[in-house]
């Protein structure tokens, strides 16, 4: 028998990350990483965790959009199967009035994603399994159930997915297997923050090479130069085999992006991430076409549909899958088979609170049932803030270890939340006496 | 000597239109018109109003968004001069937190939009001038420096705005006269919504005409066969010399609109209004090619970027720029200056609450010193709700008559803004008392 979800729970997190420049980048200087926080908890005292992530001012709109979803899922069963996972999904991001906010983008969208992403949770429990399985015990069928495949059909048909999802089947064992022994390739970006020393970058650069790390990452975008002798810095540091990928946080204009990544292809970045604009699809393909360094975007991408035309339009060389900036499992189920009918890989976007919990899990599904490969793909690992939940992302020799707990791996610890809630926590209270004292 | 702002007030305001299915489409069966509506107060008392446009339910999101731009506006000394206003523009939109948001779309976005505009109505009533005058009494450096170039150089620099708005410079008071005179081309979306009966589509297609209007709008996209009928009966009733667009309102996938419009192409729709998602640029073009009816979108188009593409790819015959869902005056000048640059005409999107008072001062504006053509340009004119505001537009035998009070003609009446209150005000509490006795 069902249980009824009765309790809707809301909360705004922030950790004061700006202190330690941790996360500071070309466009984002001084992030307070932060989640608008989701409890649902059903009859029996099962609950499902999910949230938006973002970096700080304006966390309270995105925990005020997900109360604006609490109707739909207070006194709704329990989500379970495939088919109530779909249910949610549709009536969250089709609700008219709601939809006219985004369509599909921004706050209301993101929190149509920690919803579904909690009821994944949810579920996922129920059924004894990490979300990555949980999702690779579902038949083909099933997985094409939860997509929704409105403005997709041009490009990718139900039937053309169910092949995609059959030609996986017969590996699925087999992967999983290897997935359990091996794990998921990773990167790390914490020694390239932009706000880091030169000496803390080579530090942590030949501490990712240690720690077994194959590629590493590096912001840019801010001073040319400094870019360049950066690069060199890293190159030396982590040799000649070890990959680095550089980012631009949307910084640039096409041509400034085409000119500042001429002047760093000697230096052999492994991909130049959001040069632009999320939103400049034909941008981007004129960046990848404009110089000879590999171009990957995603995080900040809205929905289904962008991702859609980046792929139509050439546009990328990987599809950086953000778990919680889409309406969650779905949506972004909906970009793994796009990504697999173009054969591009995708290498998922980490770091921030969270992220990493959640993203795994969609990475390594993609393994085991969907695209079937790991060549070329990588799931970005960022080593700060892990010790706030209660099933971390492992690392081991530069792989992430495939979750075994149940569940999407994000619930934040109780302490965790209740010294960070914003503005009443303890941490935010004791901050501000600071600054009293400073000013 | 400039007076600070000192007040910041945010309403949550909604009007029961779904009652009367006014404004029912394909996609948006039941909306209630509603604004998040913003008061800006400076220490003399001057006010600046604003507002984002919603269908009712998450309208307290959008409210809980502009709230978060209160910081960004009290204390400031009032917006006057095009620099003020140009610098708060580039202030909301690239503060990195909130930008997280979006970036540059959606709910925060929207916020942005209803600040930006409110800071416009201030400054144009200090100027003592409605804002169309206001804006066309600056100089083109003035106007260009109101614009945010980022991402849009590889289409338009500053130097070719400037070009642009210099070459329509000379005939700017002839065209100020003649708009004085004879007002601005309308169209009326009144007849059309998709809940109205055949009946009465006919006797306000009429009405329509006999009113001066030289195009009328159905809602098309529920039933094809529906929707011949209808087309059918409106050419009946308005003859063969009056323009019929029609507006899918997102309701397909790029085949199904090809098939759909192909088989309403010979009852010579003038336009295919948002045929398909409004991110889908690549999906416009191919509906645009596909079939010959002229495309038209942009009321849902989140920001500038994104117009820079449908103009890009040949996507639109028609830019439909909105006052309320991008930036505010300053983001759709950027787009007024890239469909000049294309030679599309842009034909607003109104209706809804104030929507139709916005919107007539850009497209006037575009006519003095942008575009400095009317030629295939209508604004939307829907005549609903226009009571509840100060400063109505006026509809003179189908065109817009210019405004001459002072600012953005977008003031709601305090006694309309008291009796739609949500959910306290007395509109709302009857209808709670009506469902209470029906149940």
């Amino acid at each position: 028998m069902s249980q009824t979800v009765t309790e809707f729970e809301v909360h705004d997190i922030r950790f004061p990350t700006s202190e330690q420049l941790d996360g500071s980048d070309a466009m984002n200087p001084d992030p307070d990483y932060s989640a608008a926080y989701l409890v649902m908890r059903s009859e029996d005292g099962s609950e499902g965790h999910g949230f938006c992530f973002t970096i700080g001012r304006g966390n309270d709109v995105t925990a005020a959009a997900i109360e604006a979803l609490r109707p739909y899922v207070i006194g709704r069963p329990a989500p379970r199967t495939a088919s109530d996972l779909a249910d949610l999904h549709i009536e969250l991001t089709h609700d008219s009035q709601l939809r006219w906010l985004g369509p599909e983008k921004g706050v209301m969208h993101m929190a149509a994603g920690a919803v579904v992403n909690a009821a994944w949770d949810l579920a996922a429990r129920t059924a004894g399994l990490p979300v990555w399985e949980f999702l690779a015990s579902m038949t083909p069928e099933e997985l094409v159930s939860l997509v929704d495949f409105r403005y997709l059909t041009d490009v990718l048909t139900p039937d053309e997915a169910l092949a995609i999802l059959r030609a996986a089947e017969p590996g699925r064992a087999e992967r999983t297997a290897r997935l359990r022994r091996q794990g998921y390739p990773a990167y790390t970006t914490s020694p390239g923050w932009l706000g880091y020393s030169d000496e803390k970058l080579v530090r942590l650069a030949k501490e990712a090479v240690a720690d077994g790390f194959g590629q590493i990452k590096l912001k840019v975008g801010g001073d040319l130069e400094d870019d360049i002798r950066r690069l060199k810095l890293a190159r030396a540091a982590v040799g000649p085999s070890v990959r680095i990928a550089v980012d631009a946080n949307q910084r640039w204009d096409v041509a400034d992006a085409v000119r500042w990544m001429t002047a760093l292809a000697p230096y052999e970045p492994h991909w130049i991430e959001e040069p632009t604009s999320p939103d400049d699809i034909l941008g981007h393909a004129a960046v990848r076409a404009g110089q000879p360094v590999k171009v990957a975007t995603g995080e900040h991408v809205a929905n289904r549909v962008v991702f859609k035309q980046l792929l139509q339009a050439g546009a990328v060389d990987f599809v950086q899958i953000d778990a919680a900036r889409v309406a969650g499992v779905n949506e972004n189920l909906a970009i793994l088979l796009l990504a697999a009918k173009y054969g591009v890989p995708v290498c998922p976007h980490a770091g921030g609170v969270g992220l990493c919990e959640l993203v795994q899990h969609l990475a390594m599904f993609d393994y085991v049932a969907v695209s079937g490969s790991w060549e070329d793909r990588v799931i970005e690992y960022v080593d700060h803030l892990h010790e706030h939940f209660a099933d971390p992302a492992q690392i081991d020799a530069g792989r992430y270890v495939a979750p075994r707990a149940p569940g999407f791996s994000a619930r934040m610890l109780p302490q965790s939340m209740a010294a960070h809630r914003y503005p009443e926590g303890p941490v935010w209270q004791a901050r501000r006496t600071i600054e009293e004292v400073n000013s």
